[in-house]
């Protein structure tokens, strides 16, 4: 099943979306499902999934959060109580209106978010500010009922994490939507390599019932940008709907103020887009499922044993990272080597009988795609220093081309005309009116994708109107 | 939210349903959703579920499995492909009928089990004798619909893992089938100190579509048994239904031989219901979220400087443990002790002036209701003896129960008489007649749990029609 790396990728300058699909479905990521807009992540697409998982959720735990988990059954009436949130999701939800042999007397949506069931149940459990902050997780399959479906980009069922926490005060939940997107944007950075910009949306981009939306952009390698997580002060609005009161110290009744904050599959459709090349994935060691491939090379049986018995030494000796030996006989070495490369593992061992005798192995770097000869000795240190430059490596050149996109515009045809040749992030004043963006969106396709807390105050005009704008804004093409 | 241990749990003698829902509703493990049938999993009953899918996780990657996800929508057309299949799950399937706004050309299952969507993958993905075995698990969550839904023992909504794979031969899917259900026998009795018992099921009780079911059965503190896991031999039913063929070595197509095995949160009501008693939960250390609580005692602040100080040293000392501070001092010392204990946590620490003048600390365990008292110098050792004692001693006391409750019967009156007096596992002989086993059922409401692989050959004759039997087989009532 795993044997496609010799079909060829098609490259990304001929046809960036062919190209991202030719990679997810050859590199064994994932594939279609017969039922429209889902998708089968494949064993070495979901082994990066665990690995984003484990890695988020000890984040996330760090923070005081415990998972827990609700049902995928929300009853048609609970979605319905919050007015925006309603009108937000209603045209993508799933409905199950048989079950059991019967048809059902009240519909059931399948969770396209779980906020209204998740605060149902905390207006039972909230009862005093002892009982506050309330902090839950939980991981989980949704469904988004999608009309352009693409692989881990936009599926109708995807899989996530979403948290929900409850404060007593505005403060605190404010502070809590920004230190959770905080830790993706350090997530994305610390393990993903991936540089995003953490910033506020606009009032018309942001979440069905919140407040206020934060996200983090990432730029892809077609200058398009890709919201990667989101974090939503949802203030009162759904602990009014449903009645989350506590008691305060003065023995009052007070409405809690609360957040909720995700990140999905989706995730990980920006990984591969950030990171890979024509050749196929690249891997940041930090959340690659296997960071070093070794391959043993050898034709008589003397040196297989030879060979054998050292690679045994040497895998003992990386028994801190997470290593493979691909001593398939049915295959080349060099068709191995291919698909590996392919595959986007960090690290490649080359071990032969020459190796064997000068005591030394070839190493491969999947991010350079350079080889050179080392040492036996002291290679564990070699493995944990070139893994970590593997990862700074792939950091920087993200932030290099991101950097490299990213442009300063003040004049309204200079704005249209970047879009059309160099598309990237553009920073660009705005009047704050929803007119604008919207008017920009009509003309261009492009979106604001956030106001960036790096954005400083600065007095200019909008890119539209012309009118006063105290900020610039992130507009971009979007996926 | 997390406070009711102050209310009282029915006793087992009392009314032992009553103490189950108790004990899983005042231990915070799970409540009763809104969606009638569903649950939800509320925090330290998932971190128990956390534990418990780690643990399992890692012994079924340690037999070479590989994860993947699959859609949890299933195209109506798949599920009545097979036709035991579809017998089998039409009356308890959930449907989605409406979705994205519009009534749907094919209706979608929401997926009671995996077999079809993923065989369909199967036979795309195997294509020759190199491909094979294919094995793969997936954690998901499934939906049965249920009219009498209990707290983890039956619930519409729950959480598995379920395993397929996919071999050349017969034996390799049969020795797959067997070893899975070992993994199982062996999680519960090392993690879960569970005794569990392997066997065969009869014909009438196995899954729909498959050739032979095994299962592991558990005996609940009423004398009930829980079916805990399931092994399915599937045979070549589902590959001759979707076309699931390899090329053999000689050039030839051939059909896979098929397996599937899961285990689900059912498994934790097994836990709870095995262990707990009428103080509350008694969770196996193994598996525990929570493995030593330390809860500090003290007046003056001098005394809290003091003790505080000695607990951070004493908590470094036992960092190879999971290990909770409870130092709330909105609660009463008193308070905190009947908590954890309500909650199940194997060891707890008890640490005073008195404790931190000798240089000693108080050993509660929870198992047996003793305290002792113990120097501070080896602690950690202490502990990780005591642990392990405590998971033998549970795994002991669970398997005296079951001894005790395990009768060997060869008379008809006998037999029902048991069953109304001391109900418990009845190992009878049974002729293999589905008739005599149903209407043993209608008479007794007990069923044939399984064949036991411990119930050896010998002549006897059925407890029902006196004919010929060769072997005992298990009966009892069950959840």
């Amino acid at each position: 099943m795993n044997k496609n790396f010799d079909l060829k990728i098609t490259p990304r300058s001929q046809d960036f979306s062919k190209w991202y699909n030719d990679l997810v479905e050859k590199c064994d990521l994932a594939e279609h499902a017969p039922v429209k807009g889902c998708m089968i992540i494949k064993p070495y697409g979901y082994a990066i999934w665990e690995r984003f998982q484990a890695t988020l959720d000890q984040l996330i735990k760090k923070e005081g959060v415990q998972n827990a988990y609700f049902p995928m059954f929300i009853p048609k009436s609970f979605l319905e109580k919050e007015k925006e949130h309603v009108e937000g999701f209603s045209p993508e939800v799933a409905v199950v209106t048989h079950a059991g042999g019967k048809k059902l007397e009240e519909p059931l949506i399948v969770r396209p978010t779980s906020e209204t069931i998740m605060y149902d149940a905390y207006s039972r459990w909230i009862k005093s500010y002892r009982d506050l902050p309330l902090l839950i997780n939980q991981w989980a399959n949704i469904v988004r009922w999608e009309k352009r479906p693409r692989l881990f980009l936009r599926t109708t069922e995807f899989l996530w994490q979403e948290g929900h926490t409850a404060h007593a005060t505005h403060e605190e939940a404010l502070d809590a939507t920004l230190r959770m997107l905080d830790v993706y944007t350090q997530f994305a950075k610390e393990y993903l390599a991936m540089p995003v910009i953490p910033g506020k949306k606009t009032p018309s981009e942001k979440f069905a019932g919140a407040v206020d939306t934060y996200s983090i952009e990432a730029m892809m390698q077609d200058g398009k940008a890709l919201q990667a997580g989101t974090s939503h002060l949802l203030g009162q609005n759904f602990a009014k709907t449903f009645n989350v009161q506590y008691l305060d110290e003065k023995n009052q009744q007070q409405y809690v103020h609360q957040t909720s904050w995700g990140v999905s599959t989706r995730f990980l459709g920006g990984l591969f887009m950030t990171h890979s090349d024509d050749q196929g994935l690249r891997l940041p060691p930090r959340i690659a499922p296997i960071q070093v491939v070794i391959i043993p090379i050898y034709k008589t049986s003397e040196e297989k044993n030879n060979i054998n018995q050292a690679i045994k030494n040497i895998t003992q000796e990386l028994s801190d990272y997470r290593v493979k030996i691909d001593d398939d006989d049915n295959k080349s070495p060099g068709w191995r080597f291919n698909e590996w490369e392919q595959k986007g593992v960090p690290i490649r061992l080359e071990f032969g009988p020459k190796d064997f005798t000068k005591q030394q192995i070839v190493l491969y770097r999947r991010d350079l795609g350079q080889k050179q000869i080392i040492p036996l000795t002291g290679l564990s240190k070699i493995i944990a220093e070139t893994l970590d430059d593997i990862h700074h490596n792939l950091y920087a050149a993200a932030e290099k081309y991101l950097e490299s996109k990213t442009h300063y515009v003040d004049d309204w045809e200079d704005f249209k005309n970047i879009l059309n040749t160099d598309p990237g992030f553009i920073y660009a004043h705005w009047c704050g009116r929803a007119e604008c963006e919207q008017s920009v969106n009509e003309i261009t396709k492009a979106t604001i994708r956030n106001i960036p807390f790096s954005s400083c105050l600065e007095d200019g005009k909008c890119i539209k109107c012309g009118q006063v704008s105290k900020q610039r804004v992130i507009f971009a093409k979007s996926y």
